[in-house]
């Protein structure tokens, strides 16, 4: 089966009048009820809304209101963002029933775009997690292999948009929520700049390390979708022009721990990225392992200071999750607050890489999906915790705060995606997604399809 | 003894050619070596570099050079200031040896401002105190009388100031540490809004609550040296004109817990304030018992980061810092991230009141300075902890960062000085400076001396 249109696709047929916004609803619908018992990628689908919203959507395009690229778009929210009247369980058997009376700054700001919310997506409890194996509401299935992880926490989305079931999917991401699914599962995850995105009316789980973004099929789509949410910036013109741009690539990073097929695939990407004319500068990033190390102890706390009332219904948390809740309540107030303090040292060490190079090039993870239930794996020749390794290049990323875009960039031979993250400085939203659009116009990795 | 000229009359005699500032240093070395066996206000005096430093100051403005109204002004740092060549102890044991390699910020912008260092005051050790008790270099003595606390830990500064020693000196605020020597000496003290100051090059003791600035004979040299610092704003006009500002008076804050001539003194200056034509509105102020929670919680965490290292030495930390270290190891980090969530639900409710009011009157302190190793105190009819009930009117504002202004208002019938408390919304500080010159001017109150 083809996927779904690309948010632009929709644009375009949409004002072509070749489509309304019924239909793409419908087809979405449709989609859901075909793929969702194979996939468990939403929670909740609200049918009848998502009709009456799409012909609301319909009647304003007919009388010549526009509310620009995202009117009647079809798209879910993971289920951890409010939204007004319709449950949100942040993939919880304590919030199974919960249904918020506001709706989260995000949910406001899509739906003023005039994007049309079809349900809410599978997650890992609590956002806590990066299998999205969720012990309430069934495992997320990866759509390119069903005995697969599509990644976590932002599972649902990211299995949604890679089965073409949807154009487009919110996110959050602590410790690589958004970027792990869109490498798994071979779809594309914006993660911006710390604070950019309101993250009002959306369940936290650590706070000075959330971010919302959105995950798409294309790059431009992720542009799209992030101005909607409140970002800055343009969408990539059609050839992205990225000439004389300097791409930094880590030499003490990753490659040699890394699945050879993933590295592999990551330098093809580089050597795209020179062939359009970017300069590849060799760099030295500070140490990665303990910003990792930071990024763990950070969000240990936090994450229990957020969900310590709920310890007193231990049964109703997954194993888990329930683990790392209780490992939080162990560390000291004075150990937090060192690590706050080396965050500082390490952000301002990271900080200086910038009057280098305009971006960083790593892969997003260092292999592809790992089995549903798997707890280690092989990395290279290394037998690893599958969540340490999985978050292993991305966790220091939430400590710094910095934009990151994770974009498929090959294929390993079994046939699973393989993901490219791209680092910017603060506030460079533009500049990541313009190389991303570069990259993916040269190589048209996406185009392929489930 | 008449006390040593302010600020801003040695720049008047400085201009005029009246004195030298090698004349007024030498002047504030001769009082220093009068006084402070006394007051042991002083853990270091530079005699030598200051003289040389003042007949430098004296060439410049003979050559025409004028660095503004600081040059060639006679001033101390408080002992955790770093100094570059000049010992800095942070009132520590530990650190008696410690010298320096290079200049904390606000010691290169008062240098810069040609003012002339002569010398480094005592404070409680660690500044982690209300005392100044310090157990290594002596008791700081209040120059109203020498059996009792001139309040910390920026004891020294403020017992200085107050014996007319030299006209200015720089403090630090965690929980009152300018605010609360300020109160009991009789004497200006500025804490600015968070951030406002650098604080690099400064003994930390509570990160997310330090705070750097001025202690002062009078409101107007107050805001010369925090201009100096690196505020921003203009000194007060000699006729400061308050009519219509509106002047909040919290009803739920503190009358009914304050000494009786402490309240008295303060509704004396409400009533000043009235009569230059200030608008006192009643106001009720979110719960500042629960903001004081918050603030002793977050800095037993934050000065236990900073000084867990020195725990290997017991034996040289005095008793009573020892036992706040050591309740710092016993609080959770999931707890203190609590105490910062409700930080920021406090600091978003008070923020509401600057859409009511201008600035705020609080007492200082409720009661005059106590005695020496005195431990409870009547406070009204009521038996209380000395350091709980002097930090009580002011912890909470370091959790919320906003400025505050300690000028007199008063004297008690035993002679020893009232404080009173102003409070600005962030970066007011040309607000409240402006409404303490104003009473200041209607009161004379500080042109007292000891």
């Amino acid at each position: 089966m083809d996927g779904i249109m690309t948010i632009l696709e929709m644009d375009d047929a949409l004002r072509a009048k070749k489509v309304s916004s019924l239909e793409l609803t419908n087809e979405t619908l449709r989609r859901i009820a075909q793929e969702n018992s194979r996939l468990n990628a939403f929670i909740t689908v609200v049918e009848e809304s998502a009709r009456a919203r799409a012909s609301a959507m319909d009647a304003e395009l007919s009388h010549g209101i526009d509310r620009g690229p995202l009117h009647g778009v079809p798209f879910a929210h993971k289920d951890l963002v409010y939204t007004k009247g319709v449950r949100t369980t942040g993939g919880s058997k304590i919030f199974k029933d919960f249904v918020p009376d506001h709706d989260a700054d995000i949910a406001v700001n899509l739906e003023n775009a005039g994007a049309v919310m079809v349900g809410k997506t599978n997650l890992h409890e609590f956002a806590y997690g990066i299998t999205s194996t969720n012990p309430h509401f069934g495992a997320v299935r990866n759509p390119w292999d069903t005995e697969r992880i599509p990644g976590g926490s932002s599972g649902g989305s990211g299995a949604a948009v890679a089965a073409g079931i949807l154009p487009f999917a919110t996110g959050t991401d602590t410790g690589g929520s958004i970027r792990i699914p869109a490498s798994f599962c071979g779809v594309t995850g914006l993660k911006p700049t710390f604070g950019l995105i309101s993250k009002r009316g959306v369940m936290p789980l650590g706070w000075t390390m959330d971010h919302m973004g959105p995950i798409t099929k294309t790059v431009r789509d992720a542009a799209v979708a992030f101005h909607a949410m409140g970002g800055p910036g343009a969408v990539p013109s059609k050839n992205a022009d990225i000439r004389g741009l300097r791409i930094g690539l880590p030499v003490n990073y990753y490659f040699d721990t890394l699945d050879l097929e993933v590295s592999e695939s990551v330098r093809t990407a580089v050597q795209t990225a020179a062939a359009l004319g970017a300069r590849i500068v060799d760099i030295k990033v500070p140490d990665i392992d303990a910003l990792n190390v930071v990024g763990r102890m950070l969000l240990l706390v936090e994450a229990t200071s957020v969900h310590q009332r709920h310890l007193n219904r231990r049964a109703d948390i997954g194993a888990d999750v329930l683990t790392l809740l209780d490992q939080g309540r162990l560390i000291r107030g004075s150990d937090y607050v060192d690590a706050q303090r080396l965050r500082r040292i390490y952000c301002g060490e990271f900080s200086k890489l910038w009057s280098e190079v305009d971006c960083i090039f790593t892969p997003t993870t260092p292999t592809a999906a790992p089995k549903i239930g798997q707890m280690t794996m092989k990395v290279g020749s290394v037998d690893e915790d599958v969540r340490l390794a999985t978050t292993r290049l991305m966790r220091g990323i939430n400590v710094l705060g910095i934009p990151a875009l994770s974009i498929p960039c090959g294929f390993t031979k079994a046939g699973l995606p393989i993901g490219l993250q791209i680092l910017g400085a603060p506030r460079t939203e533009e500049t990541i997604l313009r190389v991303g659009a570069a990259i993916e116009d040269a190589t048209g990795v996406v185009g392929r399809t489930v």
